[in-house]
């Protein structure tokens, strides 16, 4: 049994392009997660004839339709009512969400309003689907046999209604098989010589598995698939397709496609019983920014320093002015002075300094924009790198931030 | 005349999740801003039947269809083919593509495979579109009076290509209407209670004009659309909407979009010729990295603490032991000592600080996860509030940081 489904978003906001469409992309990964298949993602205005072509194109294709968007306090009238018509029933006004609506809104300290009081009118034949974090109900329908499940565009009420409710009712209802995707990511070849070297590989893959390239700028991502009935059986097959094609092209490789980098680095430091400060001043808090967005960073995260004039690197990170004055702020010496400043001021294991111009001014013709120093640094060394990244401000920022955290990966590897 | 158009992208990558579609929003903003509207806009994987039936969908609806992905070395076989086959073309080899594609490898040192020359098989009754930074020809063919545009999947190769030969080509070929869209940021009031306030505005609204909602944490955006025929009047329309609209609800707009918070805290700090610092804990760096994401805020931010433990509060900050051991870090007495502290440290004219529990760990009865103090402070006063936001923790760093902003903002206003 395989299982296909459509994603549809409404929304007037993602067809002027204000908003990018994230919520689909996180739907088909948990989608996938437990088997099922996306046919197709589909985004469509608040318009009832959209919205009634869009699900009968869904159904006709597919059998489980995922609608997100369109559930607010002052939208889902048209949503809802079209819903409700398009499923031949009427909206009812649903005592539980009432007396969950008003306890959602008194824990806020938000005063009830009509609109809110809308949002507890239900279609009399759908059930409704809790919602965690907001006073939108979802709401699961059946007609001929497909599944319909409405849920509301706020990307967290959506995700922990999908988590929570959705997920777990899917499988318990329906038997799925089994999807799993590898992916490596490789470097220092382009995409057409890469497929030449694997042109064996791929005719020789079985039929259950599939190879996909995914240029990017600087890489080249290989996605393995595979769609299988037992979990052991269908993880081993895709295991041993993956480890022949890591023996085939293994120094393009740079790295597998699961954790992020700032997660690699709080095991790193978790299993060590380590601790990290930061002195920043291009990625301007955004290191720490990645850092903290772990939870239970707290652990080993001790703080930092965001430092973005001279005086605060001086004063602070105690930095010689002297340095300063004879290499400039974006230098080597200035960039390892920042990070044993702050390792020795935050009493921490490990530091990262950043130092470099995210543009778009404030560069010259020996250090044009995209010029960055990174220096990492532990009890027993400093490791300083220049790079040149290029004249994007925000690019700028987060490949110092990420490639920083990866010259920290490397530093506390190499000392295990 | 009004031209719709669908966006068409095609790739397993954005079915399965790995990838999210940004290409539909940034051309469905591109299209919008020719007069050019979205009908909708559709993924599909890499399968003939599924490209086939969505171009018969699209041309049903729309005058214009966009089709992004399908064009790389290792997966044009497919796509092309479809194209030729549903035109009625056959491939032929372009001399002139062939002639890019060589000098275009020839720059960048990479030896020409077979798969590179299949790129420059073209339909026979297509219009070759350039591509600056790619080895993928674009298409443009038209069929019963409709438009169908196929263009490469990687970004910034469509994004070229869109903007220096399609929309120019769409601008000389129709005479297109003017779209215009507005977007007030409001904060500090829900959704629901805003649609009461503007329920006599928006039922008073010319018929040509649009407002929309969208709320997002912390935050409700507000937009205005008008389609109209000339730039002036239409302009002159939508400007006096959006007047009312905020002569209506003065207290609650935090600024325009295209102008986010830290961009009107950057304008405030810049007109007064005054500084900001940042002491943050909960909030992680994440003030810091919002303000400096601003070209040229090196002007006026002086930098930040990120205190992650209570021993850099107490050393670097000056938060007296007594207060943390009394109140708890996350208190009204703490949150002040910290931004009196960073402004004294930092000397800078105004400061923020943030002391909360972000979760998932950390909550406590008195204090349940979500539990945020954020403190604003110039040379004249300190300003220090408590929230209680949720439990997610990337939506309560969010949340805290945008916050912390906006209270900024209205305490810088208070002082003009």
């Amino acid at each position: 049994y395989r299982m296909k489904a459509e994603i549809i978003t409404i929304g007037d906001e993602i067809l002027i392009g204000q908003v990018t469409d994230t919520n689909s992309a996180w739907i088909a990964r948990a989608l996938n997660g437990i088997g099922v298949e996306i046919e197709c993602i589909t985004a469509i205005p608040d318009q009832p004839e959209a919205i009634k072509n869009a699900l009968d194109a869904a159904a006709n294709r597919t059998d489980l339709v995922m609608i997100t968007g369109g559930l607010g306090p002052t939208k889902d009238d048209i949503t809802k009512k079209t819903l409700a018509g398009y499923f031949g029933s009427k909206l009812v006004r649903n005592e539980a969400a009432v007396k969950k609506i008003k306890e959602f809104l008194t824990l806020r300290g938000v005063e009830l309003s009509n609109l809110n009081l809308d949002q507890a009118m239900l279609p009399d034949n759908c059930i409704p689907v809790p919602n965690r974090y907001g006073t939108a109900s979802g709401m699961w329908f059946k007609k001929n046999g497909k599944d319909f499940i409405a849920m509301p565009g706020v990307p967290y009420e959506m995700k922990s209604m999908l988590t929570d409710h959705i997920l777990p009712e899917l499988q318990k209802q329906f038997d799925l098989p089994v999807i799993i995707h590898r992916t490596i990511i490789t470097q220092g070849i382009p995409e057409s010589h890469l497929a030449r070297l694997l042109s064996d590989f791929e005719q020789q893959l079985p039929e259950e598995i599939r190879l996909a390239y995914l240029p990017s700028p600087g890489l080249v991502r290989l996605r393995l698939s595979i769609i299988g009935r037992e979990i052991r059986k269908t993880e081993q097959m895709i295991q041993k397709a993956l480890y022949e094609l890591m023996t085939l092209i293994p120094e393009y490789i740079s790295g597998l496609e699961d954790e992020s980098i700032e997660k690699v680095i709080a095991a790193l430091l978790v299993e060590k019983g380590t601790t990290l400060a930061t002195a920043e001043s291009c990625t301007g808090g955004n290191i720490a920014h990645l850092i903290t967005s772990v939870p239970g960073s707290s652990r080993y995260f001790v703080g930092a320093v965001v430092a973005y004039s001279n005086d605060i690197k001086e004063r602070i990170l105690g930095v010689k002015k002297e340095t300063i004055e004879k290499h400039g702020a974006v230098s080597e010496p200035v960039v390892k002075e920042m990070a044993s400043g702050i390792r020795n001021l935050y009493q921490s294991d490990y530091a990262i300094a950043t130092s470099g111009i995210a543009g778009p001014d404030g560069g010259s013709v020996e250090k044009p924009v995209g010029t960055t120093w990174i220096a990492v640094a532990s009890a027993c060394q400093i490791k300083a790198e220049k790079y040149l990244f290029g004249d994007l401000r925000a690019t700028n920022i987060q490949k110092a931030s990420v490639t920083a955290l990866n010259m920290l990966r490397k530093l506390i590897q190499s000392e295990k």
